[in-house]
């Protein structure tokens, strides 16, 4: 079993998190951590704060010259922009943040006590402990991808483009999006709502590429690898649906339609015509690769703030501005890459077992064969 | 902790759950749980199956002249169709189901191995702890609808609906639709569907209403109340994607038209000009109704089959027939009802602790009233 | 990961258990499982409840034609002795027993509520779920032994037995102690305290023989074998205290007398001169036999009852005589091998992973080379 | 639910501990903490690392102006012994440590990957995260105390002193021993061990007090407050035995003489006319004060050290000599009180629910009020 816990305010010292279940004998390279924090900052139509900082990852413990020990992982990330001492109280709530409700669940008078935590600053421990995820899967041969395929109602075509070239795209875009014609409009589109001191949302795809058939399992609901991706993605601020392949489009057609077909080959074993399951069936990995769709709505902090009510006088007033992104979609892709190599890595531990990479390793060889020869 | 164990097998001898965690003190009449067991089997498009069994619960333990005991509670459901033993072995997989990935991960020559849990028989055993957990929540005065949306390609339309209006007409309504007149197309859509020997998915709706402000948690990644759901929903069979509030739509509008204005009355406290956010925000309950749509692929045995091949042979071959649905969306929104109230039943123990109703009412007045305070 | 629930009241209608997370492909023999219900029942010093009921097991699911399918297994087990419904009120708590407190915690004014899922009954469930892990493991050569230490203050020496003469002779006993001249002196102490209307409790030990190294783990607190092994000791309904190796003795020891000097033999690698650790180092098992001890109180329900007060009336009275047993440390001793069995087998499924006992077997066989190699 | 994880090496960075579930609004003082740090640091018998460390905590999240804001709160305690990667490789295994153990599992050459983990300087983070669980505690009026009651073979005798007693007595003690003429003679106990270059073992005791009637429960094994705490007490480095209440000397006794009658009195309620349960009644709290004893094994790191052999070369050699303590039971006691704390504010959490320290006071007091008008 693998598991983090993270912790740690937007304006407070640092960012915390703790992995817990890395094998022993991983190669971890801090420089590989910060990479992945420094795809999150970036993006056309974020606000000031990512010009503050510029996360760089501290690890703690748990890693020595350079290789995991199996003990836990601790990984730190120093706010620069650490003044949560010395901020305002917030009293006016903005909604579609965690402000009001927050306030009243855990009887807090000061809305800052939940914003700071709230905040999507958070998703930088994340985004650390999927940079670790990956690099236990890349000693697999799983990698990942994510790329922006609509930006409010800017859409984006990639139909035709291979994985290498979606990702190759997606990383020269200043707004991830592997269609270059579209990141054009895209960039005017978020140009158009910062003047209308409006924010957006949008869509973006995470693929896992080189999974195993077999992560997941049918057998208990809790166990289904779709569930567990459905509520990583869930989990991430200002995402408010999930789909797996052609979850939505496919709702609407025909059975003949929707399915993939199942073939065999004497060299590679069975595999699928089409990917429509996007790489899930039965709630276990299909062996092909695995498409997740994030929708996320437009940023709640808005510069021209909707209706709000005071907590305190309980007057009627228009929310707080707080500095914010106008919209934040192509680094959501970035965390949505972290939090589903976490759960990839997660059924991956479950599945093969093992205290070191050599005994994983000799595992994973021999379901692979298993696989072949069955 | 609210937790839960199934098991049992499609054509197995019974189906079984175990729910830990409810408090003492409740009263629990079978036929309720009854009822819920024969809404899940009703719907327009149902195979024979549905004839055949008329799922009716046992409380095996943890309930004592009609009231629970707090200890843990055993529900067994036999099967009229049980004769497992006597099934032919499978080797041709269905495409979009179990079968093939799940004879590869668990080293099954015999596909009957993996589809009879796979199954969504499976999901009588989820409902009947929903059924429980909607007892549970009765007595708080929080209650579940479910509806369909859409069948195919045919939507319903219940916009100027109210909740009561909605269940009236979906309980009423062959295909649980609550537009009278998309019911019948919907009927048609089925009915051509089954002729050309295909199979149809949709979308339904499920509402939760008389949630109190603040179920879940921003605090942490697991806890969000949104997340939890989306697994709950994912963990469904077929289910391939999920929706909270207007999450697909509003993920194209922008920031100014999406997020819900607070007010405050001095006699309800606060409250929302409007519930696009599905009475989820920051990862927890707003106290708004809750809105989760669910995405349903059409169903994966096709009587019109896929190619696919024999796991033994290797040959190619057309994908096994088994009796089937041409369309369970119907049925598919009284399971998602159910795992939905086991999701906030959770939370809600969570929330208010105790382990007695007395306790627990006492514990839940003592919030309310903080929160109208505030 | 390996986890299960039961359910079921002492007179209730049955118990029933459910793991999840057995493999797929395991050889389960229903009498093998009755056979360990039949262990439990034994034992002079029992009363007459044990005449009435002879346990047997019915698997209602996850099994199939013999084998496990890798889908959750319920077990049930009918209880012959199903009146609950019939029994009187109880108001009048036995000391030590959880009638009282379980009473006030469930706010129940018929502490019946409480004893019926109190009462260790409930351990018939345990067994059949550790007769399962036991099946489980044999398949890779590790076997359980226990046998009764002392009985009051009757102490067995069983020092120069081998495992294969305490087991045989601890079978034979009917007190299932392996010293046979003890065993005559724990049935005389037995047969005074009936006559005494009291009762007596004592220590068992358990041993788990073949164990790999490496279960467990030392890294973090909640993964110590020792932890999990001494939690679950306690979890036994009666058990005051548990100890590893020669964890009381060797406390008054010094450290050179104390630890296990470590050797190494070409053939069969590092080995241990002495096992007084009980085979956990570091919380993780050493390869050496794993020893555990538990001590057990007399049984709380006494013909000749402790002072108590009606909790209706708050009246002193004597408390409440139910049907019981004299001594019942024989029958723990096989409850004690259960849930040690159930905690090495979860220790097992997470350092080995797989699906299908194929699969673990090689990657055991790979580890076991590993450490032979190292 | 409270949870907690731990990371760091004995000579690295620093020690985080991270814990997930404390209230909002609780007073947290960084200088309470650091008490309880000393606390753990003194004691007779201490080797020289004792010297260099005076470990002081700091707060890097989740308390903003002093309290808790309900998020992740993360601990850091820096290591001032931080020389990690100068530390010389090691390959001779110390008997009763995870050396060897660990080595193989995690399939580590450099024994130094596991002793710097295994080491208990890890406890240091936990005595932490009890702080923060005893000043959460605190407010509900629950203390702990914890005294020395065996070193080696030198006996305390306290039967006779009230817990004010004790706790006062064991604070001034250099051996943390509540019985003065005892302490002395502990002293030359360790002096003349340490002259042997020998090392000590002991059995120390925690009581928690003003529990109320009802943490933990009797429903499901798992849940069992006495099981937790036995795992807790193992799970802390070289205890090997843990006893509630009189749990070894009662198991030689007969149920007439180890049982707590129970009477009731008008003001106070339901009461025990003695406590030999230390507590705990079918798993649960009885409002009497939880007494826990651990049996802790001599330190396995010897000055003059046991037969063991060299895993690279296979060679027979002396154990490593690690520079480490003579007798550590005083500073475990320490460590013990912590655990418990840890897992009664667990319970506490579950009983009493809420997410702030007002919504959780009022639902305790309820329970109480409850409880007295039983």
């Amino acid at each position: 079993m693998l598991r983090y816990l993270t912790s740690g305010e937007s304006h407070g010292k640092c960012l915390v998190a703790t992995v817990e279940g890395m094998p022993a004998g991983l190669k971890v390279d801090g420089a590989v951590v910060n990479a992945e924090l420094s795809r999150r900052q970036m993006g056309f139509g974020r606000g000031g704060r990512m010009q503050i900082e510029q996360d760089r990852v501290e690890i703690l413990s748990g890693v020595k010259d350079g290789f995991t020990m199996g003990s836990p992982i601790a990984l730190m990330i120093q706010n620069k922009d650490f003044k949560i001492n010395e901020l305002p109280k917030v009293t006016q709530p903005r909604p579609g943040h965690a402000d009001l409700t927050g306030a009243l669940k855990y009887a807090h008078t000061d809305i800052r006590n939940v914003l700071e935590r709230a905040s999507a600053r958070e998703t930088a421990a994340r985004v650390a402990v999927g940079a670790l995820c990956k690099i236990f899967l890349k000693e697999f041969g799983i990698d990942f991808i994510s790329h922006v395929l609509r930006i409010g109602n800017v859409e984006a075509n990639t139909e035709r483009l291979s994985f290498e070239e979606i990702r190759k795209n997606a990383e020269a875009s200043e707004v991830r999006c592997a269609d270059k014609e579209a990141s054009k409009r895209m960039i005017e589109e978020i140009t158009k709502a910062k003047e209308g001191k409006d924010t957006l949302g949008g869509v973006f795809e995470v693929m896992a590429i080189g999974i195993p058939v077999g992560l997941g399992s049918f057998v208990h609901y809790d166990r289904k690898l779709d569930g567990r991706l459905a509520r990583a993605i869930l989990s991430i601020q200002a995402m408010k649906a999930v789909e797996i392949g052609d979850g939505v489009a496919g709702s609407r057609k025909r059975g003949s339609e929707v399915h993939d077909a199942i073939y065999h080959d004497p060299k590679k074993g069975f595999y699928r015509g089409s990917n429509r399951s996007g790489g899930i069936e039965g709630g276990m990995s299909s062996g092909e690769p695995i498409i997740v769709r994030a929708y996320m709505k437009p940023i709640s902090t808005l510069l021209n703030p909707l209706p709000s009510v005071d907590i305190l006088t309980k007057q009627p007033v228009k929310a707080t501005i707080e500095r914010s992104d106008v919209c934040t979609v192509p680094a959501a892709g970035v965390i949505g890459e972290a939090v589903v190599a976490f759960e990839i890595a997660d059924c991956f531990r479950e599945k093969f077992g093992g205290d070191s990479i050599t005994e994983i390793k000799r595992n994973y060889e021999g379901y692979l064969k298993q696989v072949r020869e069955f």
